[in-house]
């Protein structure tokens, strides 16, 4: 049985007329789907977070162009509305420019458009496998790994990047243990990375994201891996906001600090990580839990969704060709 | 107008037969006080955190004491469940020795036992005051602080302790803006401290405690003051869970990282950070907000309340009497 059928779920699923998409927003209370049919569809699950993850929101705006082809939009505008919903994930841009670069062809039909996007979609799964065979061979037996954000199947059209290490590693006979940060505001750990690893019958343990430094210093983790969302050419990474924080950990405890991601998060456009442009959230992201309030009202919240590592401080990017030793 | 005044609030406040105290379980939505008139009013509003903060549950189990001694109840009994009720915080111990200590002499009758917890309430709040003078030296005008969790009047009888430098430098005319980290699981920094400095006209912001690092990085934040709940002998400092974190960004960026806490807090029999107990705490403080679920069922949890920052990692520790450089 291959990894992808032992984690039971499909995070995207295409349908020639529709795309289908587990509902992020709902996990984990609720395992449902929505099914994206219209270019507004597409763009607002992006904006709302039912998919997520760099990747998984790369494969989605493919889809999301090959339906507007096939029923004969404007594909200039549909690029453009999918681009920017959401501005720091490389791979959104990157799917979205590889599906346009078709259309400018005579070969860019529609039927070809959705081929097209059922290539980056496969691409992406087999990409998955890659990083986590080539991660996998940096994780020993008994490895306890700290994990930040959802780098898993749920963020990308195969089994993640983080986790694809850590699937990989426990399916291929590890002892493997995980710390699960739960990733406030928006607790991507707690919702979904649990979620996902409970579903895999991989050990793991929730913290919230200030009792890593504790553990660490405890000699309780051997080594951190994330996911990325662009890096630079420079190596410098930008993830999920609290990544900084767990590298900085990594460095003072001298253990490992790997950062997971295919080939599209690199960015060689962009020289370093002060180039990156950060998303600033709302601030009822923070304020607001489930609806419950947590804050006074009026509040003043900064709330960025990424920060950057420098690649001094990044031990190793493993991606789906080979693993680079930024320093 | 004192400090104390231009806050507006008494967390705790003796009417010779009941204390009131804010419910601070209730904030930041509402401002609601209970009456504690049996000893087990007195265990449940320690434990269930209605009143917390190591010097504020101090002066509740003293006049806990004093309440049951007026009654002629027996007081060994009274002391230990109220010793017992958190064990961490040194100061509960402390306040109920200092009681019990009292009632072995002759002059240790109900009326004195009340003048006992009265006194042990007017020098924490002078001690608070003098915390905040001292503090308050090192300071600069334009100052940005970071705190973490709630060191304030609401953890206090007076005006807190890393707040009450705070509330010093700028009710003493410098330019101060604090960064407010949230303090999962409790969040009491998103609900208690940002109320406070909400009220006392502090400009603040909100931040989800791993937003600190990015922050300290892009050199948004002067200095980190937090409070304490036990020093040891070597200086080495338990606090809320994320403390330590704080302190290896502080280390690591070259910025101050200063613990205000009342000789109290000190724990001399107690020779390093090791041997401080760490009290573990429901996994449903972190697999709910409000109540609202937000992790898959069953999972598996690690909730320690506090974590231990070394004594080599703290700039200075602010006491009433003199500030100590532990380095």
């Amino acid at each position: 049985m291959s990894i992808e059928e032992k984690l039971n779920f499909k995070t995207l699923e295409w349908h020639s007329n529709h795309l289908k998409l587990i509902d992020q927003t709902l996990l984990p209370d609720k395992l449902e789907y929505i099914e994206c049919r219209e270019t507004n569809d597409f763009v607002q699950a992006i904006k709302k977070l039912v998919v997520r993850g760099a990747p998984a929101i790369g494969c989605t705006a493919a889809y999301g162009i090959a339906l507007a082809a096939k029923k004969g939009e404007n594909l200039e505008q549909t690029a453009n509305v999918l681009k920017n919903a959401r501005p720091t994930a490389v791979n959104l841009a990157w799917a979205v420019e590889r599906m346009m670069k078709l259309t400018s062809t005579e070969a860019g039909g529609p039927e070809a458009l959705e081929q097209e996007a059922i290539a980056i979609h496969n691409e992406d799964a087999e990409m998955c496998r890659r990083m986590g065979k080539n991660g996998d061979k940096l994780i020993k037996d008994d490895c306890r790994i700290l994990t930040h954000c959802n780098a898993g199947a749920l963020a990308t059209g195969g089994i993640g990047t983080a986790l694809a290490v850590i699937y990989t590693a426990k399916f291929g006979g590890k002892n493997i243990s995980v710390w699960v940060d739960e990733t406030r505001p928006i607790l991507q750990g707690a919702r979904l990375t649990a979620w996902e690893l409970g579903r895999a019958g991989v050990p793991h343990t929730l913290i919230c994201d200030n009792m890593a430094a504790s553990l660490i210093g405890n000699n309780c983790v051997d080594c951190v891996i994330t996911g990325a969302d662009r890096i630079a050419a420079n190596y410098d990474v930008a993830n999920k906001i609290g990544t900084y924080n767990l590298a900085v950990l990594c460095q003072y405890h001298k253990i490992p600090f790997y950062v997971a991601a295919p080939s599209s998060t690199f960015d060689f456009e962009c020289p370093n990580g002060q180039s990156i442009i950060i998303e600033n959230r709302a601030d009822k992201e923070i304020t607001a839990v489930k609806g419950q309030v947590i804050a006074p009202k009026g509040v003043n919240v900064f709330n960025p969704a990424f920060d950057v590592t420098p690649h001094e401080l990044v031990t190793a990017i493993i991606t789906e060709k080979e693993t680079i030793r930024p320093v």
